[in-house]
């Protein structure tokens, strides 16, 4: 399960599929029942997936997927277990069906549902003034809650926790011995969505926040939860202040990220990584296992492990010195 | 008009202006009343300009104000029918008229005329816990304001409109269905001011903030308002966490910006836009419709339309990537 | 006196570190009280003090400490008046003993001593809704304190200050006419710790942040209290929005700093600096007085004064600009 926080409906028919995406498909398949929207390698017998560029046509021939939406020039590289449905813009369609598995899960409007704490029962935590909690929010032993913070809906707090002040965590699940400091925002939707004129179009935002035992999360960080996958921070990871940690980022264990980093979208960051201050990492690489990465590089294609780079586009340490005496 | 929000004197004598700024004016003009004072281009008869610097003079040739605050070596550029006043400082003479134009422009004191939202006759619209509210917000209907948000005095707030917790507003309007997220500052007075010892000389900021349709601010944007202009962000244009555009900005539409991105005062950016992570772009610079800014990059120039740029200083992509392979 | 606020135990003697730090000491020294810990040079007779790396030996054969942590390949260093403690881990045992005189200073919980402002008892202030003020705050005549604004233990506020809204503040000093706009978070440990499995071993941060007379702090800053000394900002030094300055950084007078700019941590700016915006400087340098630091640039080593750089690594700006064209 990929959180256990959303509302999901169980299944939804083709035959609503194709009234929702206005696409035709054969009367016999109608009634077949598409238990979830997953990715292409993700996806069951079960589900629908989506395919909608060349470079992923490697993971499409070996989708377990039953239905997939795509287009014209891509639906041969699909298996024949999957039928392909047929749609204009795939993406699009995507987040429209995403949204009818995860009904609110495109806007993040503010949370209704919360009450000062004092009105709730927890047992044996501090917390400070005017502390805001919403709906399934769990919150463990000795934990302390700084002033003005927001717990919103759906968030479980393990032990020995400290949030500090002026903080909002949503859709989050936080491990014991987690420490997050004041003013950061942790679990809103990413910066995802669809260019389009006169108005751009949102995708759903189905994933969250992990962060596990024994991290720190410094002050002003913004870590916003995955769309379709969740975003994660592995064991006693440190973060310093003013880092934002963009959707489906996955961050290693004993980890150690300085002040003003940015890491984009999808990306992948090893264990025993430090990332000086102000750099930056383009969406969707892989920086491997004890990467040293130099304070205001920008790194943009994959870094090996054990390697150190600098500069941008960031490249092997020694090699960026000698050649910027 | 600049802006419907600051309280404005209708009119100034020369002979106060004389008297204000320890200049000596022939008694003949002591009697002549300014309307308003403007930049050399704006300025209309009724108005008193400034002129500072020699790479305005083509611009001074032309103005249609009929008095100027310049310096002695500049004022032959002055056409007959604008009279130079000639100050020792220009910039800070400017300052202290528009000050005694537009009182109260300098400092951002916090808002003493902000109440309890509840205590506000606002219909349609929906609410957090500890909302405040200052003079002169108007709030349109089908609005959400989150917990903790203080909309300051002076704000008008479109339609369809969603503000997300702890955030501040002042200064600025909002067309119909924006996003303001959590944690925004909006409309405070920019880095503007003349260095001076033992104490900078802070100067006014007269312009306000415009947000139009459709846009999306993300969390923890810093959006300071106009100097001597607005500072605005065009139709559906969205905007990632953490970025800081400065004074007398300018975005058009349909333009898309990461995180962490930094705009310096008066610069100017087109439609269809890209500008990746962490980019900066100099103060004063125009940045064509259609350009791609790759994430990182720093530009310091001029980028015409339909361009891809990258690196620092932010040159033809192509060839950035050739020489740093 | 480092700073006024911590408490701070007036002896420890060398039979209760002997048994903190698991050591060793000649029975006929157990008495000996020692009166603090220091640096190798601050430290005076009754101080104990560390030295974890050749690179101090200079300074080591000069400390006039009576005591000192250090380890095996470095005690000869030290002089005949300095007696070595060998440990395993210097700067782990320095962290450890540290702690044990200034009891508290490892973690920055949120503070539990705060009650509105209006309870207390201050003079001809201005303050909003939602203040917080927490124990020994004294605040100066003429103040102003913006809306839901924590102004958390040990803060000394001078006459004529304005605090934005939404900032938390503890163990500082702020002098005379300081303005600190909306969202900072001053006096908050530094990001400081010992890398260690499975739990990083954070150290303790005893210095405070000291904001002298005319300052301005832009909006979103994030300003650390230094760890063995003071974070320190000139006398009408500027700071635009969303900056981060780590520990132990000291700031000039009127030195100007644009956006989003970050220093790590020790690093010592001049006075009459000027630092353009989302520029970075790495921990530990000095960058003399009269510098120009164009913005996006990353400063690695020292920078000597009235010079003007520019690039990564920043360097002689008009070299750079002519290899970069």
């Amino acid at each position: 399960m990929l959180n256990p926080f959303f509302f999901k409906n169980k299944s939804i028919s083709l035959k609503e599929i194709s009234s929702l995406l206005n696409v035709d498909i054969p009367i016999k398949d109608t009634k077949f029942e598409i238990k979830d929207i997953r990715d292409l390698i993700s996806a069951s017998k079960d589900c629908i997936s989506f395919f909608h560029s060349k470079k992923y046509s490697d993971v499409a021939k070996a989708t377990k997927a039953s239905y997939c939406l795509t287009q014209e020039n891509l639906k041969d590289y699909l298996p024949n277990s999957c039928k392909p449905i047929i749609v204009q813009n795939v993406l699009i369609s995507t987040a429209l069906l995403t949204e009818k598995f995860y009904p609110g899960s495109i806007e993040d409007e503010f949370d209704e549902t919360v009450n000062e704490i004092h009105e709730k029962d927890f047992e044996n935590i501090k917390y400070g003034k005017n502390v805001l909690v919403g709906k399934n929010v769990k919150i463990g032993k000795n934990c302390l809650i700084g002033h003005n913070t927001i717990i919103e809906k759906n968030v479980h707090i393990g032990n020995n926790c400290k949030i500090g002040s002026n903080t909002i965590i949503r859709n989050t699940i936080i491990k014991d011995n987690v420490s997050i400091l004041d003013r950061c925002i942790i679990g809103k939707k990413g910066f995802g969505f669809f260019p389009n004129k006169p108005k751009n179009i949102r995708y759903p935002h189905i994933g969250i926040v992990v962060i596990n035992e024994n991290c720190e999360i410094g002050c002003g960080a913004t870590i916003d939860r995955g769309s379709m996958s969740n975003t994660e921070i592995g064991k006693n990871t440190f973060l310093d202040n003013q880092i934002h940690i963009a959707h489906n980022v996955k961050i290693g264990e004993n980890t150690i990220i300085a002040g003003q980093v940015g890491i984009a979208g999808s990306s992948i960051i090893g264990n025993n990584v430090k990332i000086g201050g102000q750099a930056g990492i383009s969406g969707h690489l892989r920086v491997g296992d004890n990467v040293d990465i130099a304070g205001g590089s920008g790194v943009i294609k994959d870094i090996p492990k054990n390697t150190k780079v600098m500069g941008y586009p960031a490249k092997n340490i020694r090699e960026f010195l000698r050649k910027n005496k």
